[in-house]
């Protein structure tokens, strides 16, 4: 395991998710109250607000008061997500984000075609108008990703070929742009990947695109998240992204109430038993953990919150 | 991974586990219900009861009568837990179980004083005394283990050392009645392993005692049971213990409601979607689960249950 990483960078995706994904009216405040606990735990990279259709997401429809509501913390990036460009017109008028340009492409066409209503054709045509709008805008573009890379619950199985060539291209036209992402993030948006598939896929990725820093997007529909996380982590895989107690759910489930994206506290106390440092205070982060629990209303999937860190007890024995 | 195994042996401990942790009263029929389900699954090894003090334990008050209940499936082992000679005596008298003995010493002194009251010298003593009265009462000696292997809650982490040493004893003493354990376990009983510990402990126990048959009991309280699951496979491991829909709980958990044993169903997802056989068919495994969820009254902490088997998406897309 010589390969697991020093460091680990933990994207938070908490807020987004969750409130996008809640039934329940969640007061702006207590979206706020959330954001300001997260941003007391160490955490430096916080997606907190989805600009999108209110009629289509009305848990976002305040995506502009808790942008104005939130107090930013120096050395925090608080980012939000968009889906066309007047949604990132309206998170670039906040003046309050991290403003950080992303683009993904989706490996599985049937997918795509039912979600976006697009051909792989027409994606790549798209891509090139979001990095023409970056450039307009002067929005910096970070993030390069594929979506349903594991599996798709439309598709079956995605091949690791289509993967890695849709990451050529994605890169490609990047470059036509003369751009780079900082960051290629490879998502298991419908839970589909093994840690055998994700050290096979990862593997191949690193040998393909050689100093590419990938991160990975986990969920934990079907309880691997963390062992997925963990067969990256021993593929050098040093980013993660993740949501604070579990937040947000899986729309593709079988099941209501099944679990989504991998726990950032399951996952950051995973990584400091192993040594790994991620800049977080593990037992603030279990608070807010339970500060989101209370927010929504109900269980959440987290375990450490519920099972209790090591070092509480660590610290009544010594 | 090249030493992933082609095939998984599951010990389910849920009714066990389940019934005895739980604090309202289930029926007995109810309990039977469960075990039968379960014999149907392909699961070939169940711990059906557990033969103890009913002032103790008062949800196995009634384990003659569930053991006297349930349809024996041709072909499955059906065990039971006793914790002293009356109550294995109890589980000998049912002549409806296969008693298979078992011997584990505890790695922590500190916990064996708490729950044992005994010295780990003492423990040594009543050792001897339990294949004595194995040997009296004709019962084989199938499974050794040592209990707090990977960390214990009173006590901090357990040196790999002390672990290698008891197992060593522990070998020793059956040695000394002519008796060699088909199994070792290694349980993780208060939740402390790590991917990263699991394989270490695993390859010094490997390397110390080879071809010993190693078997993991691992729990998910702290969220990271299938990924230390995950690392006992790549170094081989092909035995686990587990509780359908995580039945059981944690008693030495900071809240109740905690997850316990690690999770049948999600250990047997992760199990086949990497082409490893169990004999276990899972879409019947997942009905058993809710069931078992049905029986207890409330959710039980299972992920595969809820986010749904791939197969059934797979099946749907031929």
């Amino acid at each position: 395991m010589s390969d697991l990483p020093k460091f680990v960078q933990i994207n938070e995706e908490g807020p987004r998710e969750g409130f996008q994904f809640e039934k329940g009216p969640i007061a702006t405040d207590r979206k706020i109250a959330l954001i300001d606990a997260l941003s007391a735990t160490g955490i430096n990279h916080i997606q907190v607000a989805s600009f999108v259709n209110p009629a289509r997401v009305p848990g976002w429809a305040d995506a502009d008061q808790v942008v104005a509501g939130f107090t930013r913390k120096p050395g925090v990036h608080y980012t939000a997500l968009w889906l066309n460009q007047k949604g990132l017109e309206r998170a670039i008028a906040t003046e309050r984000l991290d403003i950080e340009g992303s683009l993904s492409l989706t490996a599985s066409a049937k997918f795509l075609a039912r979600n976006q209503q697009r051909t792989m054709e027409e994606n790549i045509v798209a891509a090139h108008q979001v990095l023409e709008t970056y450039r307009r805008l002067g929005v910096p573009f970070k993030r390069a990703g594929i979506m349903a890379a594991f599996g798709c619950n439309y598709e079956g199985a995605i091949a690791h070929e289509t993967v890695l060539d849709l990451m050529g291209q994605l890169l490609d036209v990047a470059a036509q742009h003369d751009l780079k992402p900082e960051v290629f993030s490879l998502a298991d948006t419908m839970a589909w990947a093994t840690p055998q598939s994700v050290k096979a896929l990862v593997g191949k990725a690193r040998d393909r695109f050689p100093g590419l820093r990938l991160s990975l997007h986990l969920h934990d529909t079907r309880g691997l998240g963390i062992a997925n996380a963990m067969a990256g982590l021993e593929m050098g895989v040093d980013s993660f992204d993740s949501t604070v107690a579990g937040l947000g759910g899986c729309p593709f489930a079988a099941h209501k109430g099944a679990a989504g994206n991998v726990c950032t506290e399951d996952l950051v106390f995973l990584l400091h038993e192993m040594g790994i440092e991620t800049g977080i205070d593990l037992e603030k982060l279990l608070d807010t953990a339970i500060l989101a629990e209370e927010i929504v209303g109900h269980p959440l999937p987290g375990s450490v919150k519920m099972g209790g860190s090591l070092d509480r007890l660590r610290a009544q024995l010594s």
